[in-house]
């Protein structure tokens, strides 16, 4: 190879739905994989995709970024049309940039977002099916939710809201906001959280908890306990994959990704 | 049958997507045709389905107005879960109620709302390529087609914004209005009419006269010349069927149907 090394971002949007999830898997259609064979049709020569995230089978994107090497010259622009046009309909890229050599999708997020829909009402809309949870037919107490939301914003241990197969040596992760807004007539709830980094599970075992709040199942003033002891069977349900969306990765001394910058987007400062 | 006939009245919601349109045609997949599956199913006798609308193959309904006769004494309330216990699940009974017998969903209709959604920006984005139409990368002039969907509100011959197959003797309708509203950070622009009838595909041909107004590709002024001459061909292309919703059906005389009644919705008065 004679051209220089360089490093592509790319923020790609999918519908999980029909995915096996993020992460490369053998005989499985996962997002990787797709990505990875349309990439591969283009610069032809193996590659290495670094996502940002490893989402769940089911959960959907709308930017998770990746990158990978390439010594082509093709210029990002190029890829992004290229690439569309190997891709399925339920991926896309969304945008593609070079970055600087070393920067790693994953390594360097400082914070992600992710929506949680709920849907309440008497059945499962057609329209929302496959990006909200139907909490069936019972009622939700926004107030608590959000009374309940609020005891999570900050530095906490996270012990009792990650799945028990979840191999992560440390459980404080920082919250910035977990932020409640009704949506619309159709009687969708979303559930807005941004964080530092995330324990596997961790926004599905928070909605599936305060969807117990919300049925008056368990006290707002609850969470608090949960968060002392640490013990995830005292948490709530694991909410269903469909309802969760990657929606932003958050990169510290690079422009925001995304089309429109939104202030509400980017993640609080710090306290000192 | 020893018990008296009812009339009852189905909300229906609807991702067009996988349904050759609402009418039953025998071999395909229809909303017509699996609605009337599992409403025989739940009353052991043969049913006619009154919708309100014939949707083609590809356009989904929020609320589409459906009834039927029974003797069965189910209440409504039984209706709708027990077909949403036998439907698919892209069609859901979303309300159900007793109407008055006489009442049929299509002849009650005073007026009718629809969406239309475009996305612009530089891939169809996989989280709303089901329903919004995909303009491409071209950027859309939204002012000039808000100027030009203004010329069309009011009562006009709209023979030039028809399917050439449209078999209706009278082209005269009224438009109460026609909105362009940007939806969030997605490149989402959603055209939302208020008319008391509309001829076939009479929503497509103005989104897609509209998007060739918004690439600069015809006046906003054009308009007016389309209205007085009624010449197809000079209208603009077809927008695709993915794009459309039937919104809401409105009926005179009837509380609002749907859940959470907006002001906004309600057709505006006809002018004395």
């Amino acid at each position: 190879m004679s051209e220089p090394t360089r490093n592509v971002l790319l923020l790609v949007q999918y519908d999980g739905t029909d995915f096996a999830g993020w992460q490369h898997q053998p005989g499985l259609r996962t997002v990787q994989g797709v990505l990875g064979e349309a990439v591969r049709a283009m610069v032809h020569h193996d590659v290495t995709l670094y996502g940002s995230s490893r989402t769940d089978a089911g959960v959907h994107a709308r930017a998770m970024p990746v990158n990978f090497e390439t010594h082509r010259t093709i210029p990002a622009e190029g890829f992004l049309r290229g690439l569309n046009g190997h891709l399925p309909p339920d991926a896309a890229v969304v945008e593609a940039r070079d970055v600087p050599a070393g920067f790693r999708a994953r390594d360097a997020a400082v914070a992600k977002t992710y929506r949680y829909l709920f849907q309440t009402g008497p059945c499962a809309l057609p329209l929302h099916r496959r990006t909200a949870w139907w909490v069936r037919r019972r009622a939700l107490d926004l107030g608590a939710m959000r009374d309940a939301a609020q005891r999570l914003v900050g530095e906490h241990d996270f012990a009792a809201f990650r799945s028990s197969s979840c191999v992560s040596k440390t459980t404080m992760r920082r919250m910035y906001r977990l932020d409640l807004t009704e949506l619309g007539a159709d009687g969708l709830l979303a559930l807005d959280i941004t964080g530092n980094a995330f324990l596997h599970n961790m926004v599905r075992v928070i909605a599936g908890t305060l969807a117990e709040v919300g049925w008056g199942q368990r006290a707002p003033e609850s969470l608090d306990a949960l968060l002392s002891a640490g013990a995830r069977a005292a948490a709530g349900v694991t909410a269903p994959a469909h309802g969760l969306t990657l929606v932003q990765v958050h990169f510290e001394g690079y422009p925001r990704l995304g089309k429109r910058p939104r202030p509400d987007d980017a993640p609080a400062p710090e306290p000192a």
